[in-house]
């Protein structure tokens, strides 16, 4: 690893200052407002008795999950996409990362006949708002399975979640491998990749775009590496968080 | 007034507790996380140099305001106006409501050529969310104000903000005039008030609406008498937060 | 009262003439093209056996109604909602104001589970299309109530309607309260009403808004004394129309 | 011709009773309220100087059209357009119809760099909506080319129309070719069409469309001489009515 | 006929080439890749057991069509319309035109409750897109019937087409007629009509339109012949099609 | 490498039959239509001089990409998002990967300020469709970048293509890491990733979902590889491709 010292002063395998205040929304059957440095996400889980339409009979349930942006959460502000009248490619793309992601995680018959939406919305933005949002997204899932299972919506010793799961960002800037950047070093990346990780350390996303040059199988590899450490010490601390007790 | 106790506790002319953080927001050049009781409205003001095409050149400013909730605010998850693909009427209502407030207390001329947009958004709703987007609305809108002063874009001695305001809701239940009426009450309330005032305490605007049985004067003016105390206290506090320095 | 003369050579109390063209319409169950001076909504209801399906098997019915603008009612054309693939902000606000001023004089218990719906198409506007609206709207109520009784959709004996409704708008000039504004007076006008009053003097709704400086207690007073005044008119008027027999 | 009779006692190749009541709106620069028996379409002309941008610096004008239905302009009751937030096929197609007709009369040099725009409003449907609308139209777009004259956005000598234009319908009912289908016989018709023709008698669009049977060359003819006599009578009305002075 | 030649060689009433690939789509029930010259349009047939719940029930099926361009079909690009989002006018225009002329030659009691979408996609356009669209339909709806017979949705002695159908542009320029107009010659015609035939020579549908000067009766007598002339042809190419086997 | 046959009789590490039919418009400056295998997709790229207003000034040019299906591409019929009026979230992410493709290998300093829109249509679905759209994406481009040569748009000895670009999917099934998936190995693979390879070899995009059970280091290295070789294929067909002339 590099000496390389960044902006905030932080060396390159190190990630922001990570915060999860759980159970934040006092309506939500699981919920977190998550930071990653400045990058604040509120996310909620809902959850219902019974599927959608063509879902029901099966035995299964379903957990799927949306995000969206405050108008001011950014630096310039955007409009809002109701305003628009339609969802940007960048938002569809995330809340099916964000779904695809938990869903990785669940066992959908042992959920039963049970609907959770995610919802993850970026109070303030700063890099990585994807990533925080599934860490966090993971923790009001979680709860909202427990609150299914007091209600008795779900069993009381069905397996739900099979592991936890985390994300954060990795990119290549002048040439050195960095972990979780900020928003000034997002936009200066060659490379940017998002990994999602279980906490057993497998993936269950891997995106890697090449936003200059394109990349080798060497930075690949180092870009791995380092996602797989980042989102090893965000599992602890989501297993610090849930420990704690509601 | 009478001897009535609320589910919560309070008299009949007693506020939620109100907690106002100001300048939430990183980004934002102003902000303001405020709480009505469960109710919480972050508040972002977005300063721009420049006017919208159809005033440029009048040597006036603009202020306009978004209102949205998250679709989890409040006990059911509702749906997304961005996924929709539509603003609800009720949104654009208050959205609508929140401008005409601010704009009535603010000088267009000696704003100069700039815009502020006012965006805010619910992140927990339990009754009373326009007016306590209103009173926070107001801490965005000072601050950024002076954030353009400071930025040169306002003149030094430009007296923009005409007063202050700030806004409560009012209501009859069981007969009774009470003030700031949290969810639970707002549902089973016969006349439900907004009233947007002053710190002067002049009305900007009274929207009283029989959900039950219609309304007498002498039930107006009593809502109206609550609506004027409960603004007058509102203004207190707006006064001491932005006293406070930032 | 104050001997000021208006550009139309009314007194400050005065109303506008009010005509009534009651069945205007061939194919609705009710209707009515109502005048208030220059702004002329045609007014229709079409009553369905039934009700929507949230509402089914609570013994209820449903009134709700639509409020719409002709593109070239008004001085300059406005491009059609239709085209533009959206409803604005006032028209979801009036339509919404129309259906509450309706549904106050409404007993949904005895008008059963059937259905109506109001459709308020403003043909040419001069201020005042929203009270002129309701006004009109009860007729077209009346009789589609009447017409479900004749087609025993409805009891015999059920008592529908509570009461009627009407309403104007009054605002204040020059620092003058004025009743029932055409389109030159209310821009000019700085506090800005429309009050909707039942046959028997009582508020459904009170709608104040400063446009120019904020108003206080007194003001509000001698606004809300025309208004009931005017609406007394009106429900005089309404009586008359439908006593003549259809 | 046949000695049929029609259920409204009209023979085969009558025309219902036809009003037009011109100078109807008094926000328009031209306008007319017509009715084919209990088909009602107000019909307003928009005149602006200038034209949209794509055409700008051509010295040439601009004619265009936009038709809708009130909700309960027919039997039943269809939902708004705008609250669907899509326009129709069906209203689509008779905007462009009746855009075609009035451009094929209309000069568009001698009209100079000025826009009409041309809405047609059905607020009674009894079929032959599109036709009442074409012929209306043209009253109020020969008012507001006046209009534009008496205010010299047009040269005093500048010959804008060419010619008029009116619109009938015809159809095949029972093998029995007749004029002006009222919407019970429209309903029942085999064949369908609608015929636009100057007032010189030659044809601007002819639009046949088998419903039931295809149909042969002499049922068209047929339908083709009923539908310029018809038209023939319409231009006579169209004369007269704008012979007798606004 | 005149002895004139056209840009591409033909005479005044010959068809450009026609070419037919009949299966073309490995997926639907029925499906032609159809050219009219430079006009290439891909038409699919989707069978599907059941028809749409407001025909449930009455023992009939349902035959429908949506027509579509590829944005650079054209010369210049266009716009998406899902992109754009909304439907223009001529998409919907046409669609509903093919629609129609598929259902006048189909027995919807013999195609008994089965639902045939038909869908026109047009990758390369260069005029008379909408006629070659109805004209290769028929060829993937006649598949699409007899898929549905193999597999028993349809009776094995119903017959369920009536005739076969097929479409053809013709037009004035220069005061000549001519047949199957290509996209250069569409944009200088006075006169355009499109015309739709049955197999045994009977019309289902006549659109024309004055682009230019009006027409007279001897001109639409000139155009129906040419397009009776050309849609015999087509005809016969649509036999051999369908005869030569899947 | 295994020795597993697959359904289609491909060994694990092979591509589907390839083809590309270079120049299949007629109207486009550059276009292919291409397979691989069932699935069928139409690449055009439409050159215009000039570049959005955002981009005017800067000297460089734009490269943008959209993606869509027929809504019969697939085995079952899906409705067109035009008509739903708004595009869905895959269509939007797969647009967005093209793009970002294409931008990969083209100096858009070098383009000048020329912009190159490029639609890939997909004309029937088996597997692969992205991966597709991309590799015949790359032909289009390079022949619309030619065009703007001819026409003088580009400088005659600017590099604007740094590179060739291809992309092919890859999968774990069975346990077995598969190159380029068909429909029905698609639906059953626990892995899927797509890969964007450069001619020299180096990655643009690598996306890996777990879809079923998540993946270790050891699985992606061998999915990262295969999808290397099959894009060097990929390459060479390609070049071959392009080497023939138009």
């Amino acid at each position: 690893m590099s000496e390389i010292t960044r902006a905030d002063g932080r060396s390159v395998d190190q990630l922001r200052p990570v915060t999860i205040e759980r159970g934040w929304s006092a309506q939500a059957e699981g919920s977190a407002l998550i930071s990653f440095g400045g990058t604040r996400v509120l996310c909620t889980a809902s959850f219902t008795n019974g599927v959608p339409r063509w879902l029901t009979g099966k035995g299964k349930g379903w957990v799927t999950a949306e995000y969206a942006m405050l108008p001011r959460a950014t630096n310039d502000r955007n409009n809002r996409e109701s305003v628009k009248g339609k969802i940007g490619g960048r938002t569809h793309e995330i809340s099916r990362l964000i779904g695809r992601a938990l869903r990785a995680v669940v066992d959908t018959k042992a959920l039963g006949e049970n609907t959770i939406v995610i919802d993850c919305d970026v109070l303030q933005a700063d890099g990585g708002t994807r990533t925080a949002a599934i860490t966090g997204a993971y923790i009001a899932l979680a709860d909202a399975i427990e609150w299914g299972r007091r209600k008795k919506f779900i069993g009381q010793k069905s397996q739900v979640l099979l592991d936890s799961v985390a994300a954060v960002s990795v990119g290549i800037i002048d040439s050195e491998p960095m972990l979780d950047l900020a928003y000034v070093e997002d936009v200066r990346a060659e490379t940017d990749m998002n990994v999602v990780v279980t906490g057993r350390g497998l993936f269950v996303e891997v995106q890697g775009t090449a936003e200059g040059a394109p990349f080798d199988k060497r930075e690949l590899d180092a870009l791995l590496e380092l996602g797989l450490a980042g989102c090893a010490t965000l599992r602890d601390i989501q297993t610090e968080t849930l420990g704690a007790g509601e």
